[in-house]
């Protein structure tokens, strides 16, 4: 057996699928961020030769997939699936892009938890033996995002100071068993949708802490085991008061976290001298963070084993307008040095 | 190994998931069409007892859901995965439902074609031993979707006789190892993403043969075999047109379909008496065709063996606006009496 499902809502990975490689794309304020400078991909401009936000998105799909195969080593043909998504209406810049690039694809929409989404769903297509080699991926585009989830950016509408700054950016990830991996992935929680009654679609942070801690806590009890356990214990996107929020739920459920808690909102800019609120968020920050921060550290031997945790806030522009509150969902994977 | 990849699509799964139960909710048209009397859930108006089409879709994928973990004797709990998705924005209809199941939840955006993707990931969930039962589910609903997709519904616009008409309908099927099948999944090819540069967003039929025809004519390369294995082949909602567009690629490509080939959407409306135009699409129009058609008739010996290929048109109203021709994709299952 290839998997064996582990307390309630986990998976022990029996055949770790390992993470043979990565690639990254960034924006402007991205690649003047603390991870800048190993983008792979550094945009022109938010346009990137484009002459729409949503196009020049779809281009930086396109190319980081591109890149990250091409860094693999493997041909085209031998990347059996592709599991990707973004923040926008019908994940269009990522279907678009698939135009381009003939391999199967399985569409996915976890908000700004996708890159957990769709690294989950690659692990289980590469540990259960249904592909050699899957590939994983997400993205977001500030510009693109303001306009269609807040206000257009013409506008100039001010954003709270607990807001977070939408990532122009993409990750892909290549699984499969053979070859040297940088990393491996041992366990997966996915997430159930949780929803504590927040409205303020610029509180995004509030919004999926709670969901964020429900798989954290959970991962631990199904895995029995404990924060200290890891290295770090990254949420996607919560920014500042969200990972706040985070940490005191994580120990009312009687878990001590200690400085183990970090969200990829305050890896991928530094809020010292960036402009960016609260933190960076969008399906592109733990992308970036994954592909850029986490997978060197593990392969330079600064962590041992991490838990990824991107986060999600499943709203819509209409659902906020109609008076609902924001669900939120996180899904974790345990990463760990080869 | 509980799966093999033959061809450059395909999964033969050599430990068959079961289809152990399916449930389906219809709106007045769907239950006044040929499989409306089969119907698990008969919504007493568009409205259904919320404030919005929107909610209405919501509370109509919650009711699909419970009704079908009721039908199939299994505990919530026992149920390990949802993958789900529907045609709104961010996918709402189907996350928000998801705030009152927690059930661990992957969502995913395949258009209409979503059936074709969420049965697919939960037969690689099931048969690799991931899971004991996942549940794989769909929805579409004809209000919400045209006032987001083409003009809100009071603008009384004429659609063309070309056009088809978005189910209000959803569908779930639970897949599992215990107990009495209904019938099981024996293989699948996911399907790629094709664009032949139709950009009429009217004519979805047109937009999806060509990924249909793909899927269907790589299918048969896949497992080496011949349209005449199978007692029929149904795409999920070409309509009329789109269908006839279908057959004449297909055969293009070599194989004698013969009367094979059949849609969803001519078999969810009866096209003499309702007027749907060229037929139903939508997620829920394969859903339902499911549930209510397709699996009874595999158990009933009418069917020995099928070919269920779920199409979708992957376009967002913005991508229209934007000049964007309209990409396709389509997810083909192998379905065979138990």
């Amino acid at each position: 057996m290839s998997g064996r499902h582990v307390g309630s809502q986990s998976i022990l990975l029996e055949r770790p699928p390992l993470i043979l490689q990565t690639a990254s794309a960034g924006g402007l304020l991205e690649q003047q961020g603390p991870l800048g400078k190993a983008l792979d991909i550094a945009l022109s401009d938010e346009m990137n030769h484009e002459n729409s936000w949503e196009k020049a998105e779809c281009q930086m799909v396109l190319s980081t997939i591109r890149r990250v195969i091409q860094k693999s080593g493997l041909d085209t043909a031998q990347v059996q699936y592709i599991l990707a998504g973004d923040l926008m209406n019908q994940i269009t810049a990522t279907g678009f892009a698939m135009r381009d690039i003939s391999i199967p694809f399985f569409g996915v929409y976890g908000a700004c938890s996708t890159m957990g989404e769709s690294l989950q769903l690659a692990a289980i297509l590469v540990s259960g033996g249904f592909a050699d080699y899957a590939l994983a991926e997400a993205s977001s585009h500030f510009c693109a995002a303001e306009k269609q989830f807040r206000q257009p950016l013409a506008y100039g509408g001010q954003r709270p100071l607990y807001a977070t700054r939408t990532v122009t950016g993409s990750g892909a990830v290549i699984l499969g068993h053979e070859g040297k991996g940088r990393a491996k992935i041992t366990g997966i929680t996915t997430g159930r949708v949780v929803d504590f009654g927040i409205k303020d679609a610029n509180n995004m942070g509030a919004s999926m802490a709670p969901a964020a801690a429900h798989t954290i806590s959970q991962h631990l009890r199904d895995f029995e085991t404990v924060p200290s356990e890891y290295d770090r214990i990254f949420t996607g996107d919560l920014g500042q008061y969200g990972l706040q929020l985070a940490q005191e739920l994580i120990e009312r459920d009687g878990f001590q976290l200690e400085d183990r808690l970090s969200d990829c909102g305050l890896i991928v800019y530094d809020r010292e001298s960036q402009d960016v609120h609260a933190g960076g968020s969008g399906c592109g920050c733990s992308a970036i963070t994954l592909s850029n921060y986490i997978i060197p550290a593990l392969e330079e031997g600064k962590f041992r084993k991490v838990l990824f945790v991107p986060t999600g806030a499943l709203l819509s522009p209409l659902s906020t307008q109609q008076g609902e509150s924001i669900p939120g969902i996180a899904h974790a994977l345990v990463l760990e040095a080869v």
